[in-house]
Formats: structure tokens, sequence, C-alpha cells
């Protein structure tokens, strides 16, 4: 499929979504970059960090003419989306998500979206605990690993838009990448901010880098994990179980003296950490 | 109590013990520094280094004229050395460790070492991942808080020499140490050790950031926390319990879409992250 840029528009113009913006203004200078504003406040804020060229509020304006559409919002809110901006696509757009999970995503575009578009789910495996349009930054994409999650007629000019941000594209079924993605960052969030929620705040002074580190991510976004807890559930709560038994051995081995037991728990974490 | 320091000697020229003589270099120039060499091996690569001033594998000899002794071995190993310098320790010399967990160290203190003695248990909150003299740098200690659990005639002088070295010194009975400790230090180093274990490396391409973070200090070293985990496995143990039920709590919210519950446990500990 031949797409000759022209109009790229962006629902969700966070920290993901804008340092889309900024990115794609450094690979693509030529193509007008429009994002959306569901707010007169998110509209003044949007103007005033000009990291779109053009801001909209009304979605029959900011999808005229648009040839790529990039739905970076919370998982829910993005499926939202596909209905409300439906009726104002363009015959062979491409529509994009940054969606943290996938299986859902995939379902709920073939439903909703019409069949002269080209659906491709994405998923850039990059980010912070920070959020908003405010500490949005051009290089977050670059080395990062994005994950593509549709094969279809735009999938070749997907890819090579993002290998041009600078990313390792992958390819994977919508239900592998929730699988992978369960243990690698779902589980890891869950952990981080059961961690927070589980030591009392009178004794963070005492707490030093260990714990700092392990709790960075339990920062994150509610309206963000929520999504992506919900959308994944069979496989972040399978994790979960997975994860509890491993705390269990450790909980038996130390409760046991079982010298043997602990060192080898701890070395099997040490030798996979090396390999990170 | 009046000292005047002329030969410190360490046990355990590690990370923290290599570190401390650097750092002690800085503040007491005039004092002799000596390690404790436990091989040939080990005795040539501390030479080489040059962290402390003498390196001897000999007890008696490290120990003579000695004021300070300083035991920066893992915990098991402290309480072991207690028995083995006891026949060589200098009347009113100041015997300290910097063992992480506390009671039990305090407690073979005062069953080993001989009463002509005075032992001051401290925790200095540093550290890192890495381990090894090789690695050792003299600012570790600098704005770090240091945990002092012994109140005798030495104490004012153990916390003004952790203060020489820039630490900011709280004082604490050792069985409340081990408690304050076993949730912000402890408990992290499982939760961290237990990811590493529950993901099966096949899936670490796919990591980003946030699983990096989490499992950081699940490279630290087995020896070190097994002794940790073994000499405060009460508190551990109760810790895990506590934390197990966090997360169980997630599962729960998870499992029944519970859109409320699932915010509030990550709002907790959105709360709770920024007050680190």
């Amino acid at each position: 499929m031949k797409v000759r840029l022209e109009k790229i528009s962006i629902i969700g113009v966070g920290l993901m979504g804008g340092s889309l913006a900024l990115a794609i203004k450094k690979v693509y200078p030529n193509v007008s970059v429009w994002g959306y504003a569901r707010s007169e406040k998110s509209y003044r804020k949007l103007n005033k960090l000009k990291l779109v060229d053009e801001v909209s509020v009304d979605l029959n304006d900011l999808l005229k003419g648009s040839n790529m559409i990039i739905l970076a919002t919370p998982v829910l809110t993005i499926i939202d989306y596909f209905k409300r901006i439906a009726p104002f696509l363009e015959k062979e757009s491409i529509v994009i998500d940054l969606g943290s999970t996938k299986f859902t995503i995939e379902k709920m575009a073939k439903k909703y979206l019409p069949k002269y578009v080209n659906f491709v789910g994405c998923h850039p495996l990059c980010g912070s605990n920070r959020c908003g349009p405010q500490n949005a930054y051009g290089e977050i994409y670059k080395g990062s690993v994005c994950i593509i999650t549709s094969l279809n007629k735009a999938t070749p000019f997907v890819k090579r838009f993002w290998e041009k941000l600078g990313c390792k594209v992958y390819f994977m079924s919508p239900s592998l990448h929730d699988k992978v993605l369960s243990y690698v960052s779902h589980l890891p969030h869950v952990v981080s901010y059961a961690l927070s929620c589980a030591v009392p705040k009178k004794y963070f002074v005492f707490s030093s880098g260990s714990f700092r580190d392990v709790t960075r991510i339990s920062a994150s976004s509610p309206q963000i994990w929520h999504d992506v807890f919900l959308s994944n559930n069979r496989n972040v709560i399978k994790q979960i179980d997975r994860y509890i038994k491993v705390l269990e051995s450790f909980r038996k081995a130390i409760k046991n003296s079982d010298t043997k037991g602990i060192l080898k728990l701890i070395r099997m974490a040490n030798k996979k950490h090396i390999c990170i």
C-alpha cells in the first residue's frame, strides 16, 4: 500500500502522544500534525505547548483529510474512540493505537471501525511514570521496541513508520502480546503498587535505593493501569497467582531455615538478572 | 569516653568495608587502617587495590593495638567473627558492625565479646547491588542514614564517627530496627528476587524500564541476603504475608472488574510514592 502522508491526527496528546508528535515532526517535517483537545482547558494547554501544528476540539475537523490517525489514550478510552471517530474517517486512512493491551483492542477495532480503513495495533515499549503533554520529549521512542499485532496491507507502511522513529519492530499476535506483556510489564506494576501499599509511610525515612527502585513505577497513572488490568485481566490474574507461588517458596525456605533452598532461589534471580 | 584513634581494623573488605576504609582515610588521615584478608588470593587483591594501609591474614597481627574494629561481612559471618576475634581484642577497644539485621547480632555480641570491649551495632543504609572491594568508593556513606542500636559509653564516639563520614544518625532498639528494615529493605528484596524468578527469560527482550527498575536489586548477593532473611526470619515472613494479602486485594478487584477498588489501590500506592 502506497501512502503519501499529509495529515496525521493524534487523539490523546499526553506523554506518549505528545512525544510522538515531536518525533514525527523531525522525521516527516512536511506532514501536518493535528492534536485533539477534549476540553477548552486542554485546548489552551496544547496550543501553548506547541507539540502539534494544529489543535482542534472538533472530531470532524480533526479527521478531515487525515491519512493517519493515532489513538494514544488509555486502553478503554481507545475503544470508546473507535465508535466516535468511525463516522469521520477518510477511505483508505490508517488508524493505529498505542494501547498497552492488544487483544480486546483488536477485537473492538474490527467491530467498530469501517471496513474501508486499515487498523494496525501497535505497542511501543517505552514510557515513563510521569505523564501529561508537559513531559513529552521526542527522543522517547528512539531505541525502543515496538510490537505490531495486525497484519494487513497497511502493516508494511506502519512498520517503516516506527523504524523511522528509531524503533525495533516485532510482530506478534494480539493474544501472545497480552501474555508476554502481562509477565514483563503488567505484573511488575502490580508488584510495585502492592509494595507501596504494604509499607507504612512512617518508615519511608529509613528506605534507601532498593525501595525507591522497586516502587518507582508505583507512581504510574491510575486510569492507564486500571484499563490495562481490566482489558488483560485473565493473564494478569494468572501472573499474580504464579508470582504468589514464588513468594510462598521464599516464605517456606525462610521459615524452614533452608539455606540451600534460599540460595537456590536467589541464584535463580541473579542469573535471570544478568540477561537484562 | 575519650578515644584517640590510632589503628582501625576492618574485617570484610568488600564493597561496604572497602568504601569505609577510603572514607576513613579522608576524615582521619593519621589513623592507620588495616584490612583482614582471609586467603592468599584476597591478600594479593587487597594489596593491589590499596584501599587500606596494611593487609594481614593473621587476626592477632590485625587486632594488635587496634582501637576500633569494624565487622563488615554478611550477618552470620559477623557472629562467627565475634568468637574468633574475642581472644585478640585490646581492653577498651570499640567493636562495631555494619550488619543489615541487629537483634541477633546484638545478642551474640553480648554472648561472645569480652566485657572489657565496647560493642556498638551500626547499620548504614547504603549499598549497591554490586559487591566486592573493586567496586568500593569513599562517597557511598555521604548523605546516608546510619542507624545505631547500642547504647553504652562508646555510643557518643561512634555517633560522631558516622557523622564525620557524612551520615545522619538515628537511634533505635535492635528489635525495632529489624521490624522497620523488614518493611523497607528485606521485603523489597524478596519482592524483586521473586519477580525475576517468576518471569521466563525468553520474554526479557520485551521488558522495558519498569521491569529493569523493579528487578535491579535481584542481582544482590545470595550470601548477604540469605543471612538477612534467616537472622530476621520472623519479621520477613510477617511482611511477606502482609504483602501477599495486598496482592490478593489487587487480584480480587481485577477479577471482579471492580473499577473503584482498583483505582483506590493504585491511588494509595501513588500517594505513598510521592513521600519518598
